[in-house]
């Protein structure tokens, strides 16, 4: 195998996992029972900080023990997961949580009982590592499926290579799962501001139209609900570089839910807030006033039905849209409407519309919903 | 608007539609009833060529004429399609079948009848178009969603910017959805062959060993099912390098499905094949008979479904699998086994069990299904 090089982030989080292994065996030699103290992931534990402005966990914990019928099991999953990780980070290498699961999955000699039933008593434990030593699932070396594109007045080092992201063609750099700083690193930026699309086609126009060059940013799309290194990278870029971010979403309440994810992060994984969040990310439209103020066609608009009509509903109550006027103006409107919009029907316009006109009116007026 | 430089593809295309319209005119000024000619795109009209290996278009065709009741409205659509494509080869823009409906749907004068009621009304027209004028929808400027990445021994230019896919980092080069020569060339490829994976997070494991640099060639992923981006390019750097294409894909009928489109097309879109389809792509696993070849722990196995043993069944019926005795005997070993396989079970072996084993030895012994 060959040498290693182990990153600052790595000899870190190699501490922290070590550090939770020997107090569960110094617990052991003590003749004590072994356990492990692990943050709750429940709702529960979960409130929204208003002066920080990101979701974040309570203080409180619960035991997971050896020798309790009720937790052996997931008390040897968690050993499982940290010794799993611990071999990831050593050999420098990652994988997916599918990966990692098959890695641990084993039948446990003697009893014939498997390591885990099924990924999805694999998943949460993984979790549960994440908030037991504090760190994110992209240090412990676990990828997600990649997906989103990015282009712009940007270079950065992947790893050893150089990429300058406004000399990327068509297709743009494919931005990868894990984009932690000992993998990517910033090395120049004249970029002022990031534009976050929703889909690959909507950057694909705003790409064509060099929208990056004549306006000096970073493009990038996560192709839908943008995935954790999508999401990660405009954290960095954000708080790095001091990047304005601006979302241009579907006028619906898929689009204000992501917007909520970019901006707040998901309240299932409060624990990632911190690193993931951005509270002054902008909503910069499409609006709900957008049908008159941009004069489309009556043929464009796509009705609302139930479901939509309860996820506004609930969105509406977020904490942190249940005491902004604008945004809880913004979701009455679009309840009023009737109807919802997507990015791709301001091309009743004109084919570049989006691109010529409406962005650039809206970052010249700074007319954002925050 | 900037002058737009049109290339010979675009000449061409353009060519295609002004003699369709044209066509149409010159029968409106004789005082003929104006209709075009459509190749037949039912299942009924296509046939698996077992010469070329490719499914293909029977020659039937049917009129749609103007002054039909049934066909008026179908008639306008393909003239206002047919209009729509031309505008974005001379605007040398692009946009997305949707982006496209949304450009064309419009209340008509008059009549409060819309152009489109839905985009399930606009995307058979543009197949029509496609088969009318005997062009790839890429041809007609329109994209899809992108999806996928690649690295590897190959410079290409995209646009205008050179891209050296081996100097790409984690996160690879995002693959376009237009991929055609106007917007790609190839500049220079040491590459000796493509290794095609299904998901990213494989995609991963594979850059993350560096199996493209070792073992010399391309390494790209279509993120589960390739979209037509991925195809077409595997499609040119097949026919246009040279370069023999082996696909990487779960066992199970998904991907076995997976394999069967980008060798020979789908059945719903046959007229694309001859531009897309790769008879020669071969199947390099997972096979049936990896578990116990490999040595796999029990618990990798997954279960087969009803769905999985209808759809392995169908897919066994395929003109192009059901006079080969090795795909016959692969599918019947995986029904027999009664589990499929992932790609990611092979890390149940070790975690680069797959990059540093199962693969090399695969081609070594060219042990592939064809």
């Amino acid at each position: 195998m060959p040498d290693i090089t182990l990153s600052t982030q790595d000899v870190k989080t190699l501490k922290s996992l070590a550090g939770m292994a020997e107090s569960v065996a110094k617990q052991a030699f003590r003749k004590k029972d072994p356990a492990v103290d692990i943050p709750v992931r429940a709702l529960s534990n979960v409130h929204f900080n208003d002066r920080k402005r990101i979701i974040e966990m309570g203080k409180r914990t619960s035991q997971r023990q050896l020798f309790n019928l009720s937790q052996a099991r997931s008390f040897m999953q968690t050993m499982l997961v940290a010794d799993g990780t611990k071999q990831l980070i050593e050999q420098g290498k990652s994988t997916s949580i599918r990966g990692l699961y098959y890695l641990l999955k084993h039948t446990i000699q003697g009893i014939k009982e498997e390591t885990f039933n099924g990924q999805e008593e694999c998943d949460p434990v993984i979790e549960d590592m994440e908030v037991l030593i504090n760190s994110l699932r992209e240090e412990l070396h676990l990828a997600a499926n990649p997906a989103g594109a990015m282009v712009g007045n940007i270079t950065l080092i992947d790893k050893d290579d150089e990429i300058d992201c406004s000399r990327m063609g068509s297709g743009g750099y494919a931005v990868p799962s894990i984009v932690e700083p000992n993998v990517i690193r910033f090395k120049k930026c004249p970029a002022k501001f990031i534009l976050h699309v929703e889909k690959g086609t909507v950057w694909n126009r705003f790409n064509e139209d060099k929208f990056w060059k004549k306006h000096n940013c970073i493009l990038i799309h996560g192709g839908g609900q943008p995935p954790r290194g999508v999401r990660r990278l405009l954290y960095r870029l954000h708080n790095e570089l001091k990047l304005p971010v601006y979302c241009l979403l579907d006028n619906d309440p898929w689009g204000y839910y992501i917007y909520s994810v970019v901006k707040q992060g998901s309240i299932n994984l409060a624990f990632e807030s911190q690193r993931m969040a951005i509270p002054e990310a902008r909503f910069l439209g499409l609006r709900s006033n957008d049908f008159k103020r941009c004069n489309l066609s009556e043929s464009v608009k796509i009705a609302l039905n139930d479901t939509d009509r309860k996820r506004a509903k609930q969105i509406s109550e977020y904490p942190w849209f249940k005491n902004k006027k604008q945004w809880q103006k913004e979701i009455a409107l679009m309840l009023d409407n009737g109807f919802k919009l997507e990015v791709e029907a301001l091309s009743n316009q004109s084919i570049s519309f989006v691109t010529d006109e409406y962005v650039p009116q809206r970052l010249k007026e700074e007319n954002f919903l925050d």
